[in-house]
């Protein structure tokens, strides 16, 4: 168990995972706004870097302010919803784009030149002008008309079909979880033999986005000056671990305190540190 | 190719499979009727060996009745439901059986000193006496609902999860599939690192039930004198090759003519035979 | 916990796993030959059903004798082995049978009618003659050679090919594991994209084979008279469970005392009872 | 079918992938140096981005000069290897590096400050101080005691573990192919249940680790300036794709005129062009 302000201290770029390390299912972590006022003082760069493709970088920043959480603005958001976006945008010049999720998960594939198509509305008319399938988020449709419908667009068509959040389930309540929109995507993936082209962690391309932003501003920085803060081995830290970065595991999330030592040791994914939460204050008082 | 009658003919037992070989998703396969009188006339032993666990054998035996197939009674139909249901039987004396599917295929899970729970029906009142899961339909419930249910049952209670049909999709049209119960399983498997337990084709234990039944009657029987009919390779021809039987790969369901050469050397399951369809009378006009 | 020897008393048929319940990589469990004294003495009949398809009943018997345990005959020993040279007898009546594995372990696939033929000695000249490939041991061949023999073979032709022991790995030493033949197949099969078929636990046909065996001599018996004991929960305990039996996890094998509790409950197997060994003697000091 | 030179005009950078495009197991794809004299003509930037992590891109390059084309130099190789090297750079500051393959393939694993290992000599003195494990190449060692003190390592130690060549399999000759370091790693994986980093395409950061070279020198360029050449769609292709570039496939390597199509349709991996292959000469002779 390590320190975590002191920890802090040894880097100049920091990386948060949304849920498990800044909010839970419960709302905000306790606290967890002094951690971002110390950054903020000490003048360290941060970005949360989240596989929550349910809504834009905006209204993701909306949620913190109204919970009291000032200091993440909408720039300071990395979401793998942005990587879906730009690969759209490089790489389906026109057509429509039929997608699985919310009207606000939508706000990802909206670019000028393309049409969206909820794929509940996919039918023998429209079916052939699909240049694209992208699932967002979970909720916003029929599981059972929309999972179909996937599948045979898939079997009928050859077009990139992206996931842009590959995580299979997130908390819903101290015991239960939900099944992501990445899980869903796991059986679509089984029952066609396609695979999806899927963007966020642990893939590395969610933090190389990150890391352009940050080179052209900061040249100098390297990758050892930066670190990755999760609570979950499979995508925070085996991700942060890939790409090169320190990595800390905190335990308010995914992981609990009597748990996390068997999980690092069964999967083999071992965090640089282990700390209690990503809260500065917290430490102070042990 | 085969002459179909032909063939039967050196055989004293025949295996049929349901769908894509006696029906398919328009009705009964036209002419498929003289095949069962020509079986009946000459004294021959039939069976339909199906995956199908969304209603009894008297239920699948009226669906023929009506369509005018009379020869195709409850008892000549071996369901993996039947299996479930005899595991249950032998392995689950007491308790709530939740299950996902329709009203109809409950009946299989119906045991006396049993209790049965529509598995959209779970709370934290009963979920406590629960003591197996069953799938045994992708019908009658909400997708969305019963499989986070099915998922968080399993992470909350160690008991059998069985599903009652392997088949990941069926075809519903010319052009498209439905996703199946065994497609829904794959994905809660994943999630929760579980596995369940599959009756039904390739699994040997729907053949072996099968053969019980035949050599209680007719001890002089050995497989070389059982022929299955089927139309996929993954399951009617794999299960039938594994458990030593002849087998007949017909034209008529889930493999196109112009498919089934490359379907047969990519999968390395190759039929003992290949017959255009399962109608005896279909042959003499060739 | 539960008292073994009080356990055997209510079933008629028992059967062992031979790995981790009779012996172990440092010889004989000790006392396990009480065991059998006492079922001789008590008329109760049982088997040996193994995975191992090493070396055939006989030679397997030879060890036990050798050992010091005289109560197992070749006729009471039931191996994966077993299985794969039925499957040859029903299905591949001609040609040349290539292997993986010792000479010993080449038992399994001499029949009349066939020529066997160790894999390290295919070539261009016969190639086209083979029609079956089986996997029987991971010694008695080069593994480059004969690894990648057995991904060409099956990429160029399209022929039966059968893994006479699925098991991944079998320890070594308190310690250590070694890769099996199974876990070799497994890489073969997503090299290959082609899938074999498997016999041994937990496939239901091995027991199904044992279980022809006791009903022609006693038809009186049922499934609920037989109680399976294992070491493994993925193949013993999930292989009797499925069948319909009761099953006994022994502790002397693959799991240890203090981790067999979260391994039932990450794996969703559980055995119907737990007992620390399968020597009775050893009940009586507790 | 587009013709290959007239696609080049288009981009100012070009990515070859190395087996398949620019050689073949018979050697240098005949006419390829006048690609590379019409590249260094008309003064387009070009890299060869290969998973061959077997020899340091000088030895690469060496083949290369050996066989008449001297236009590749060591600075134009990005092999999946120095992918490798960087992760245990900033990752594994101390101990002891073990790894599986060739001592020309260990060069990627030396760096100030480490020891290197081959697997081979793993020992119960050494156990506890190797800190990685490296799987390079699949020669350099006997498959039976590395693959298996490769399993045993990782049960033992919770360390790093990493492929520097994801490819499964690779072609030999005409017909057969041979089992790839990736494919060992499959396996190694299934049995120990923990998780090789992967570095080498489809993985983005191999793309990545070119483009930071690329941006350095011309910050002007865009992922739309970028053309990406190979002959396989799961590495190639997806991975040129998923980074956003433009993609040709060529038909000189493992993908026969005959079979694309299919294989297109079924994985769902389409090239944004097809071209007979990657020589500038061959097209005007069409």
């Amino acid at each position: 168990m390590t320190n975590f302000k002191s920890l802090l201290e040894n880097y100049k770029i920091i990386f948060f995972d949304a849920y498990g390390v800044i909010k839970t299912y419960k709302g905000l972590i306790p606290g967890i706004e002094k951690t971002f006022d110390w950054l903020n003082e000490q003048k360290k760069t941060y970005y949360i870097i989240t596989n929550d493709a349910s809504r834009s970088p905006e209204l993701l920043a909306d949620y913190y302010h109204k919970e009291g959480l000032h200091q993440i603005t909408p720039g300071k958001i990395i979401s793998s919803g942005m990587l879906a976006k730009e690969f759209l945008d490089l790489k389906v010049k026109k057509g429509l784009i039929a997608y699985l999720g919310t009207e606000e998960s939508a706000h990802y594939i909206e670019h000028p030149g393309l049409n969206t198509l909820p794929l509940q509305q996919m039918n023998e008319d429209n079916i052939n002008d699909i240049t694209a399938l992208v699932l967002l988020d979970d909720e916003g449709f029929d599981w059972m008309d929309g999972l179909n419908k996937a599948v045979n667009l898939l079997r009928r068509r050859t077009i990139p079909a992206i996931i842009a959040n590959p995580d299979g389930a997130y908390p819903m309540s101290k015991r239960d979880v939900g099944i992501a929109i990445g899980g869903l995507a796991w059986m679509v993936e089984k029952i066609t033999g396609k695979k999806f082209i899927r963007f966020g962690k642990p893939d590395s391309q969610i933090f190389m986005f990150a890391w352009e932003h940050i080179i052209k501003d900061h040249p100098e920085i390297t990758k050892r000056d930066v670190l990755m803060i999760g609570d979950t081995l499979h995508t925070d830290i085996l991700g942060g671990n890939k790409f090169g970065l320190d990595t800390v595991l905190v335990l308010t999330g995914n992981l609990l305190p009597q748990d996390y030592q068997t999980r690092i040791i069964s999967s083999g994914i071992a965090p640089t540190y282990i700390c209690e939460s990503a809260v500065v204050e917290r430490d102070f008082l042990n």
